[in-house]
């Protein structure tokens, strides 16, 4: 039946953290976000979502400085999302997720070239989905945030394919920023015990950045792994992580990251979902 | 029975949007409202409401960047709201809603002198309701925000009175700020299917200002237009604006709307309340 | 059963109050707070909370700004909270309420060294009760909030006990940040009619702070009045208040404080908790 609502749900954690070598630090967080959606009785849904903390960002056009996304889908025609939004390749290929209690400063992110993460403006992704098939494509603002003139991210698009499989992921995509363009390939396989990952990008000045990726389960433990190395930033990093699971959102978490030539981020602590 | 508690609603749009002629950009925005609402035994209402993007602004005492406002209501003798509550004149004369997906920057707004919309402070305006009578009451400051000396808006003050029927409402009042003052009346005719509304305001200073507009409503479309002559702003703007509503909150909404002089603002998206 | 839940409540005031003899002026404020909690089959307790004007410090490790708290909680081994936490003597040693309705300024306050009201980093407070018995230990961020170097509170340590039965509660507490140190001792009396509260500190260099504060409840009023002398602050103030209880969360208060040497804070208002 038709409908529209405002739901909350939140994510705190608290352990201690080193940053490049430095001192054991406190480090604590709690966020909560909200998730609006809606149902007409044609079977249109729409919704928002953004944290707290995002609540200014959420409601600004601006350059920078935009937070959260607003969404319209008709499940037989796919998905629209404006804002914050993720670009097409970001969307279509696999996902590293940080490791560590505080994710250990995210050294096994993927770089890419468009999209929200990008920070440039207002950011739109489509996506369609027909069975083990999807596709993604993404634009960025075509013009300045207000009167005339283009845009910091005007030239942004990207396109990105998806196969996913019971145990197999491949996909692949092409993003542009106006002043250069990659072409990624990714793919991922695993049984629900073991999972190994890993993405290539390749820009268009012949630099490349690859990540591999494992993950290993058992019982309520997950150990993780990666090796990164990123041409375009000229860094490689490598990392491991564990987490013990103890039901209803709480975990504990620990990771040690480092980048080649610099001292290691360390971390430990729990983590919690509400 | 007595109760206290807080509520959560929320809104918003996705679409694009072209200022003053500019490029059509993406636009997209989304907020949670919160609702604080209690009431006693003995049937005293008291509650408050603000934004998550105003929960700074909801704790200040400030002179400016006040937000969000706080009320008690006891039904036989009227309601008290302090905050960023709008002026009497404003509270009782015809309202004149923004057209276009992102409100077409709000051309079609009649200028009120005293009231939250100023950006003066904090104010109180107290309502009493009898029947179709409806009296406003509205205060500045009196003094600066803290310590002594008196505040930018200690003179602001204003009164105002509408007439409700089925079909009519009739309303005129009075706002000084100090600097100036301005006298006001509006008067709109609705059956349900068309409404016609109009305001005239005259300052102390012989400027005037009127605000007239006309809506239609087709089935689940509503067509709106609006003529504005302001000569305290010295600005003439109108508009024209369609709103198709599929219902669940979900409403598609187009707007254009122009200044003399001035290259026109267009809009085109998806409104979603929640 | 294993639960993790965000939850809702809130508080408002509207009212009138003066600053050191300043004018009248309006004041009001809303305010939202988040509480987060779970509990896993184990019994295991965590949680988190802040209010949505601190969503932003909530999520900051820095060395100022924090705000909010997370929690880890095992009902048999105590309680270990992170954030924007009370220092271990604070905790330990009787509080003393703000009066009036806008809290008068908090002239009231006892000086605490140590603890998130100092405004200086993350901090660290287990507590542990056994019956009649509480315990209180806690430390300030051990180096900087990033990187290599000394945090500005990493000296910060305190301890406090308490002592609770039926009518007493005794208190006692120790606390160093670095550059000074103080002992604190409290009592408190009350037979639910009436009670009276002091507590007394001395720092290291011999100079010395008190309040002292009584409470007396006739049916739905309360009177408050306190003393403080304060020699690390260089203040003595005195006030009276009053707070008649309408139920449902809304109340009548009004209160008066001054500091030696300087003109009176006074308010009256309404005060409400959703």
């Amino acid at each position: 039946a038709a409908f529209a609502d405002v739901t909350l749900s939140g994510d705190a954690r608290m352990g201690i953290a080193s940053v490049e070598g430095g001192d054991f630090n406190f480090s604590s967080r709690a966020r909560v976000r909200f998730t609006l959606s809606g149902e007409t009785d044609a079977g249109l849904k729409f919704g928002a979502q953004f944290r707290a903390n995002e609540a200014e960002g959420a409601t600004l056009d601006t350059e920078t400085k935009v937070k959260g996304t607003v969404f319209l889908e008709y499940p037989e025609y796919g998905k629209l999302t404006m804002g914050d939004a993720e670009g097409a390749v970001q969307a279509s290929v696999t996902q590293f997720a940080p490791i560590g209690f505080d994710d250990t400063k995210k050294l096994q992110e993927f770089t890419f070239l468009t999209g929200g993460d990008t920070g440039t403006s207002k950011d739109v992704l489509y996506t369609y989905a027909n069975g083990a098939l999807a596709v993604n494509l993404s634009l960025g603002n075509p013009g300045g945030s207000e009167g005339a003139g283009a845009g910091a991210n005007g030239d942004d698009m990207g396109f990105g394919v998806s196969y996913t499989t019971e145990f197999w992921k491949l996909a692949a995509g092409y993003e542009d920023n106006g002043l250069n363009s990659q072409t990624v390939v990714s793919g991922s396989y695993g049984n629900g015990q073991f999972e190994v990952k890993g993405a290539y990008g390749l820009r268009d000045d012949d630099k490349s950045q690859y990540v591999i990726y494992g993950t290993y389960i058992i019982g309520t433990t997950t150990l993780t792994a990666f090796f990164r190395d990123d041409e375009f930033k000229a860094t490689k990093t490598r990392g491991i992580g564990i987490t013990h699971d103890f039901g209803s959102g709480l975990a504990l978490s620990a990771g040690y990251a480092k980048a080649e030539g610099k001292k290691a981020n360390a971390s430990l602590g729990l983590t919690m979902a509400f």
